[in-house]
């Protein structure tokens, strides 16, 4: 990929200056066109020629707005990145929609580190992200989801040509200007790359996506490099500018069946109960295993994740005041999903859970959670089709990159039946400290009921994994589902 | 202080739930009425008994709406907070407008640790924050700002006294459900305690303000310490919700003298030019100084922050892009700011320039700060006469504490006299891609060129400290403007 970046393309100086007055102006225009679009970009800026890179990027800062341009060069990993799972780092830095982010490198930063590096038989020490296994498919994956939810995503590889690279050592050696720029570590990458080339090569082309392709360009002229860019993400704005508000064909969905399908709520047995002393003694014993065993987790540094979704009224308040009672305020963080605020709006809607993902030996409870995006996103209508059947799989991914990095994931979907939720509307409207609890909203979810059957079971069945089964919870006696919530948390820490 | 709060002061059961579900019922009613003001809450929950601290956490999160509740209890000390002023990690995780935050010591914790580790001689470990001088005058200065911002602060203080201590410790020795949660170190936090008991006595009293005083809480009976809490907040909200928009006296603003006074900006020279040649030959080499010397600070962890303020057209764009040039994109940060996002306006006007300080060995650069306070906030009349006559204190308390830290602050005033701005608004709007740098607000701040001379003459008398000097830059001639940029800043990091 690297020999058409070898031609020796040039702009003079005065073509240069032709164009540039006016890619400034449309570029910015563009730019501010992009503020009120639900677009984020994010251009990636990479190669073998790092003072060049630099160059790229401080010409960006003068022809963009900087206001709405959001920088990122990778720096040392801090110990509140290391105590996450790696995408973290990675959703802390991504631009809000109607903005642009530049990452030099970006992940491929340390990827292309450890490329070289592996050539250079002398560098020992391992590069900052060598515990990662940059595994290509889920970064693939990764930025498939993001190109999904309508980012631009440009990927830059500078190449300068070797013969380039020796007249600007020359050059260097002699002093002047562009000599400035010229480290050590320019040079020892320069000779490195060199050696690595086919290894680089072979990296580009099985990270080009058509949904993301490298675009590689030759760094042997500024005034070329620069065009270039700046032309390539002006079209790549221009594009979607001139796009209809919703660009993907809509995803056929399988219909509804009209039938009643058999579910795997039906198999709940939501007739057990238990008597008041029973419940005290054994609740007195999960807690104090709870307590013993979140002081452990603590101490071996092993994150989790603990998830309640279920019916309104279902009980996950409850069974998260039994389950928090015997812990340390200092372990864990319980997080009440609301609808997501403008900031939250403005990315992924992966990125608010992201941002809550606990560090190693913390807890993160999550009173509702991103299984929205399948549960009422999808049936009040919130999500397009495509959208929420991407979601499945999207959910799957995040998942599993909590679960490679040790957090344990725990999901509880608290059932009871219809008549059950019935008596506690009816209970909930009749207490006063209660009432706030009832809405005419609980109401209006209530008679979709079935929708979200059919949705609660999809979900279940589309995101039990291995690394992230669901536990679903008889509801109905609420003591037995307090029990069962802190038994299967406590399993799952054990 | 503790003596009133060994009472023996109970609440009967019977009692306890006659009051309870009204409470809790009014509680929920002002938290949910608080949301629609700009009161942030902050609670500090701190005292010698550590369980009860949980258990009123866990309450708390029980009798409030969790979606609007932040909870941080004291953790390690991360090495990104670490890397920055002590107040970083405060300012972090204040909350937003319209909710609640608890802390459990609060900042506090460490302070009451420390008095406790004194005492403890044994205790050799260095409490995580021994390195900050908790000063207290510093941090009745930051308490009292936020109380002048709008926030209601309560502070409390929860007391075993000795007896119920000892109680506890037979009944936890026994087993039991309150058994649990005594750990070793309670324990030893009860010894130490009531060894170090006048010192804490001391410092809560040298800490209760008028603006946030202490509520030293019996926390013998459990039902007794969860109502006096829970009341003590609903009245303070209470009090707060029925108080009119401003409830501050407006403070007597002195009026800006009629007559033309003299301006720190008349002494400056804007006669003086540089010519092309020497120009260059001066930027090449300021700038491979720079080069230097942001490597240098950074191998050596200096950290810096550099303020561009300046009159439209003044020329900070360029300054800033030639002061960029020459360092590595990983070393620096580049601030435009623009007015402030619907999450921003959510805190108090500092918060969104704290978590932007740079870590150790980094480099912020702002394109107009926290100064808009001062100036544009003040002239335009968006903050009102006491918001920013405050404002002078409180800007260089911050920027105290950023010096404290070790952080370089540079402030530069690009100064441009009134024939200059208009023939470059001429220029800008005659170049296709200047125009967008040239809107009517320019063209109307012009006609308040007076008023913002008041101001930044204001600005620059009250805020310049031997830490965190002004310098004037004499901007008519860009050339000497970029250099004189270079040079100080060159000059900071020597």
């Amino acid at each position: 990929m690297l020999e058409t970046a070898e031609l020796g393309q040039k702009i003079a100086k005065e073509e240069y200056e032709g164009q540039v007055l006016d890619l400034r102006f449309e570029l910015l225009k563009a730019q501010n066109e992009l503020r009120s679009t639900p677009v984020p970009v994010i251009l990636v800026v990479a190669g073998d020629d790092r003072p060049g890179c630099n160059e790229v990027l401080n010409r960006l800062h003068e022809w963009l707005d900087a206001r709405y341009l959001h920088v990122h060069a990778p720096d040392v990993e801090t110990d509140e990145e290391r105590a996450r799972p790696y995408f973290w780092r990675i959703w802390r830095v991504l631009p809000p929609r109607g903005e642009i982010g530049i990452y030099l490198g970006g992940r491929y930063a340390g990827l292309f580190d450890r490329v070289l590096a592996r050539r250079r038989k002398k560098n020992k020490k391992k590069s900052a992200d060598a515990d990662h296994v940059f595994d290509l498919e889920t970064e693939m994956r990764f930025e498939r989801m993001l190109v999904d939810d309508g980012a631009i995503l440009l990927k830059f590889f500078l190449h300068l040509p070797r013969r380039a690279y020796r007249k600007r050592l020359e050059k260097s050696a002699k002093g002047g200007r562009k000599g400035v720029l010229l480290s050590r570590e320019d040079r020892e990458q320069y000779e490195s790359f060199h050696e690595a080339r086919r290894a680089v090569s072979e990296l580009l082309r099985r990270t080009s996506r058509g949904f993301a392709p490298w675009h590689v360009i030759e760094s042997t002229d500024p005034r070329y490099r620069d065009i270039t860019i700046a032309r390539t993400l002006l079209e790549e704005l221009r594009r979607t500018l001139q796009e209809p508000e919703s660009p993907e064909e809509p995803t056929p969905v399988e219909a509804p069946a009209a039938e009643k399908r058999a579910s795997v709520l039906d198999s709940v047995d939501l007739s057990a109960t238990i008597d008041r002393d029973a419940y005290k003694t054994d609740l007195a014993k999960e807690q104090a295993r709870m307590h013993r065993l979140s002081r452990r987790a603590r101490r071996k540094g092993i994150p989790a994740v603990i998830v309640f979704q279920g019916w309104d009224a279902a009980g996950k308040g409850g069974a998260i005041r039994r389950l928090i009672a015997p812990m340390d305020a200092r372990n864990y963080r319980l997080h009440s999903i609301g609808a997501p605020s403008e900031e939250e709006r403005a990315y992924h809607y992966l990125w608010r859970f992201w941002r809550r993902i606990p560090a190693r030996g913390r807890m993160a409870i999550f009173d509702r959670s991103w299984y929205g995006r399948v549960l009422v996103e999808r049936v009040e209508g919130f999500a397009r089709p495509e959208e929420w059947m991407r979601a499945y799989g999207e959910i799957n991914d995040f998942e599993e990159q909590l679960h490679r990095f040790g957090v344990r994931v725990v999901k509880f979907w608290i059932h009871i039946d219809k008549d059950e939720q019935l008596s506690r509307f009816q209970e909930r409207q009749q207490t006063p400290h209660k009432q706030h609890k009832i809405t005419a909203e609980d109401w209006r979810n209530r008679e979709k009921w079935d929708a979200y059957r059919l949705a609660v079971d999809e979900m279940i069945s589309r995101t039990s994994s291995d690394f992230a089964p669901w536990t679903v919870v008889a509801g109905n006696d609420k003591r037995l589902a307090r029990l069962q919530v802190l038994r299967s948390v406590n399993e799952a820490l054990k």
